[in-house]
């Protein structure tokens, strides 16, 4: 097995998040579920964006931010998404490379323009995500780097991108890639409108050995289980994945490799909770790391729960403090 | 004369501001001066983009963000100014018209890209602006609406935009159609920079009785008097301009009509300075918004006080709370 140059590479949504704030009213009469993602087409993004108050923008997606948050650990990080050749792509491309990821998905000339996330933050600080994949969903085995894919630790992948069939042929491309160079594959189950539709091809994917490192919290392993509980769930599964990480929210999260099962609790850094957004995403990013560097499980986690806690102790899903320091610390 | 149907029409540069941190190293290096504005072409904007760490996306310019203000007071405003028909510029028209702010002007299917304001924000929380105003300096006459500039007691102007010979040529037009409608003109000298290359022909300006309210801070006044005093400055040019208002920083401001003198101190809000940017495109709010609503110039200065008070409570240029109930208290 040849050396690793990137520790983990991610394929996901390459989308701008534009983040406006919102009554619990406006979401009733938009009849949106607070807390959910659902996805938009091109007219149902531009109604709701027309009806929403001035926003900002930066750059989104949730495999992003893990790769964003690998790269603030230190680690060496890539990112494989699509953009159009449009404002919004210059934007994304632009900051995933200030962030140290690299990045060399080419931006589509044609097609759809850059994907977006209009984010709707009602006062109780909750978000509610409606995603205009736009180019994101574009994404095709063209889009692949053979070479990037072997020279890295982990491939990681996202349910939120893997659901559309066009991206899913990418990563199936990307892991077999991966698997034949002898790295590792990590897929996480992004959100549980992801799982109910796709469950036996999951499953199906998950007993073909194709995943090795699989990504959840407590509601969406239950639901890929369809288990009521998450160690009914963890069960299930255990032995469709060589190794399984669950977020338990504030109780932290556990490890379960082979029957051999490890947890941590959460960290807290500074105020504590401001904003929970990036906190599964840079779970993620701290645990990749840890698992790329060939730490053990107890502190994949613990690096895991320090990213996630920095994140969750300001506004915004990507990180802002040296998290290097702080895992250090 | 006939009834107004805005309260305050402006017409600036229609930029979106990029906003991200950078190191005083990072300064030196880029030879730019901290606190300052300049004006970079496509190039030079382009290659310091290229550099600049993740940035964040959020509507500016300086006279957009009065009229925000106008708006969030209860005030109703009207904006002209040039974007692209791209996603910045979309963004743009978003948001002006998301506040209540009317926003007529076409947007430019050929020509230059949307302008933006490249924001560099060191750890000392200062801001160093640079501008590529793209579409923002195609602004041409054909964008007026004369119905518009009628219908509107108080046309505001701001010397950023006024620089630039195309976009002169159109206010100059809308000066015009405003004066003959009865309305008064304000204009703002908007920074240090503006002034110096074109202090003749501000002079000329005020000589013509063009304006009728000047806004400057302290260093702006001196600069367009030539003058090494505020109190100096104001006694050269208040012959020339009927409504003198200067902005003192945390000593407040000072309104000279005829010769009445009248001063009002700062405002604090909330856990006082945060960001101090917007301060003055906040205080133009206020004290537009009192005129125009037939207020004295101690209420006026009043109103102006807080708003800036309050956009500078918080990170960014406008506003967030409740202006209008921060009035009434």
């Amino acid at each position: 097995m040849s050396e690793t140059r990137l520790d983990v590479l991610a394929i996901g949504d390459a989308v701008v998040d534009v983040i406006a704030t919102a009554s619990d009213d406006f979401l009733i009469e938009e009849r949106l579920t607070k807390g959910s993602m659902q996805v938009l087409d091109a007219d149902g993004a531009a109604a709701l964006y027309a009806k929403m108050r001035q926003a900002r923008e930066t750059s989104g997606g949730s495999a992003a931010n893990t790769m964003a948050g690998v790269a603030a650990l230190g680690g060496w990080a890539g990112f494989v998404g699509q953009v159009a050749d449009d404002q919004l792509g210059e934007i994304f491309a632009h900051d995933i490379s200030a962030l140290g990821v690299e990045f060399l998905t080419p931006a589509k000339a044609d097609g759809e323009p850059t994907g977006r996330c209009l984010i709707l933050v009602t006062p109780d600080a909750q978000r509610t995500m409606n995603t205009f994949r736009g180019a994101a969903h574009e994404l095709s085995v063209e889009a692949l780097d053979a070479e990037q894919i072997r020279g890295a630790a982990i491939l990681y992948l996202e349910a939120y991108l893997w659901r559309s069939a066009g991206p899913r042929g990418a990563m199936e491309e990307a892991m077999r890639i991966a698997h034949e160079a002898g790295r590792k594959v990590a897929f996480t189950l992004s959100d549980i409108a992801c799982i109910k539709p796709h469950r036996a091809e999951m499953i199906a994917m998950l007993d073909a050995g194709a995943i090795d490192l699989l990504f959840a919290n407590e509601n969406e392993i239950m639901e890929l289980a369809d288990l009521p509980t998450t160690d009914a769930a963890i069960a299930a599964l255990q032995d469709k994945v060589p190794l399984i990480v669950v977020t338990c929210g504030s109780e932290g999260a556990v490890a379960v490799e082979r029957g051999r099962r490890v947890s941590a609790p959460i960290a807290r850094i500074g105020k504590g909770v401001v904003d929970t957004t990036g906190a599964g995403d840079l779970f993620a990013a701290g645990f990749l790391v840890g698992q790329a560097r060939g730490k053990d499980l107890a502190e994949s986690l613990r690096i895991g729960a320090i990213a996630a806690a920095e994140v969750i102790s300001h506004f915004g899903a990507r990180p802002e403090s040296d998290l290097k320091a702080l895992i250090a610390a």
